[in-house]
């Protein structure tokens, strides 16, 4: 018989909480006990587990005696303070937040990307963020080919990586919008609705949105590579679910477009869509509760000698978070690593 | 006593056509008679210009006898046929279609930055494309400070760029997805409401969009420069006004970033927005209505020797087609061109 886990999972009532849950029973992980946990906000309440209610648990120093592993995405500062109290107890975490993402001693893992690295952990494994989580599958691809030189990504991302209100108030401003009334800005620093806003996470000395910063050294740190050059612009727009990134590669060595594309398509994890004069190109809408990245507008750079330019779509709340953590938590299993 | 001039607006009834009468009447522009054009559709409805009520007249070959000035917002086709046309009859065209943009004899002018292109013309000027026009700007800066070898431009193109029933869709997809109904797209190819679609033009064989290559030829075109290596993805986003775009630029020369800032803000048409930590930065709900291009996130580029990120806004009616026609035939008559 298959082995089964007591599987924790903190911050079980927030939007990638909620899909943690949700992803975790449509993949059937094998789970013989779940343990959601919360802060006192939300402890008490219950959530919805394969059809069964499950009241949620006050996360403390004490919740960890008996679980196999925990997936946290409960905020930084949460994670800084459980994560290493549930790891000295032997639970395997698996870290959503950014906390631990740089951390030498930690393994950040896209499972398709660096399984390898799995095998190094000392009881934490960080997730990485959701920008960098879906742009490392078709990046992998091409390092493999021929070689990363740089990498300039703009990106347009979904309201819901900033949680359950920051949707709210997407819906909320384009309502009163639509209906001529006026609006005050709440959990964004502006209007986001019918907007775009340069602005995620805070802003450095060096005029890099630290959200920036994080596609800049989780990617290299995911593909094991200090000496690709990435920028990024970082930009968030009033779509609900789903990230979108162009992104412009410059590679080290020739290629053949049709071999890369081939090669995207037998990739797993990669939905290509890429058949623009019929219409198939992704968007934010195609990719919304999906597993797979979706890769379009593939096309060969015609600024520079190696280019490669491409449009990459996934759901923030999947791939971005909650389905690369059980993917994570999936590879353990297979690795005989839990 | 200044000179007046007889002006024909055609296409009178769009959406840029409107601007157009707006920024001719908001900047007095010096007219003797102002006679809007459209085609059957529209012709015999009436347009305001300076309290006046004006009827439209059906565009015709006669149309242009003894008219100045004519500025044309009508589609490509309407360009190709009537611009010769009014040009052979001594009437100075400024087009804001693609049609004659790329052709060798007809200059391709952003009066802040070629003016000079105007001496040349023969009886035609082109407007450029709304998401080139403002990215200029700020790269004619660069450009004279430290030379510019490549640019890596994303956009998030508003839909007014697409006319008023773009505009409509937008709004009306957003109202009916709030209130839980299906929507059927008609003017967008997919659902542009909380969507973004990385598709405006045609797709051409290369796998770039007409649009993008309208920015990588002008871009060229405009700064005299066919040496620049452009590459572009242009991105439709449910905003009503203005285009943002995340342009990369790598430069010749090393340069100081406060230097470059420096000279942005004394540019004319510029208006520098980049106090980040202060949450100053530019967004399209900035930018509407307002005649200057917005510039902010100004940083130097980690990912090579000499680069700069920059997030360039502007009103696309406005700099990005109205605005710079009437600045090209206000310029003309400075010069003594008209």
């Amino acid at each position: 018989m298959l082995k089964e886990y007591k599987v924790a999972v903190v911050g079980a009532t927030g939007v990638v909480g909620h899909e943690i849950l949700e992803i975790l029973a449509e993949r059937n992980f094998p789970i013989s006990e779940l343990v959601p946990l919360a802060s006192e906000r939300s402890a008490g309440s219950t959530i919805e587990f394969k059809g069964e209610d499950i009241k949620v648990q006050l996360l403390t120093e004490n919740s960890f005696d008996n679980i196999d592993l925990a997936l946290f995405s409960a905020g930084g500062s949460v994670s800084a303070k459980f994560a290493p109290i549930a790891a000295s107890k032997g639970v395997t975490v698996v870290d959503n937040t950014s906390h631990f993402r740089m951390d030498p001693k930690v393994p950040l893992v896209v499972p398709e990307v660096n399984p390898k690295d799995l095998k190094k952990h000392n009881g934490i494994i960080a997730n990485p963020n959701c920008s960098t989580a879906q742009m490392v599958l078709p990046l992998k691809v091409i390092k493999d080919m021929c070689g990363i030189k740089r990498i300039v990504v703009s990106t347009y991302q979904s309201v819901s990586g900033a949680g359950k209100e920051a949707m709210d108030e997407l819906m909320n401003q384009s309502t009163q919008l639509l209906n001529g009334k006026k609006i005050e800005p709440k959990k964004f620093p502006k209007q986001i609705a019918f907007n775009v806003l340069p602005h995620i996470d805070i802003f450095l000395d060096s005029g890099y949105t630290k959200e920036e910063m994080k596609m800049v050294e989780e990617t290299k740190k995911i593909l094991g590579d200090d000496k690709i050059k990435v920028t990024a612009t970082t930009v968030r727009v009033p779509v609900f679910i789903s990230h979108s990134e162009s992104v412009n590669v410059e590679t080290i060595k020739p290629f053949d477009l049709e071999e890369i594309k081939k090669a995207f398509a037998e990739f797993p994890g990669i939905k290509v869509m890429d058949d623009p004069k019929n219409l198939v190109y992704p968007t934010p809408i195609d990719s919304a509760g999906q597993d797979a990245t979706l890769v379009g507008r593939i096309r060969r750079d015609i600024s520079c000698e190696n280019g490669i330019e491409m449009f990459v779509v996934a759901d923030n709340l999947r791939k971005g978070a909650a389905l690369n953590a059980v993917q994570i938590a999936e590879r353990l299993v297979l690795d005989g690593l839990l």
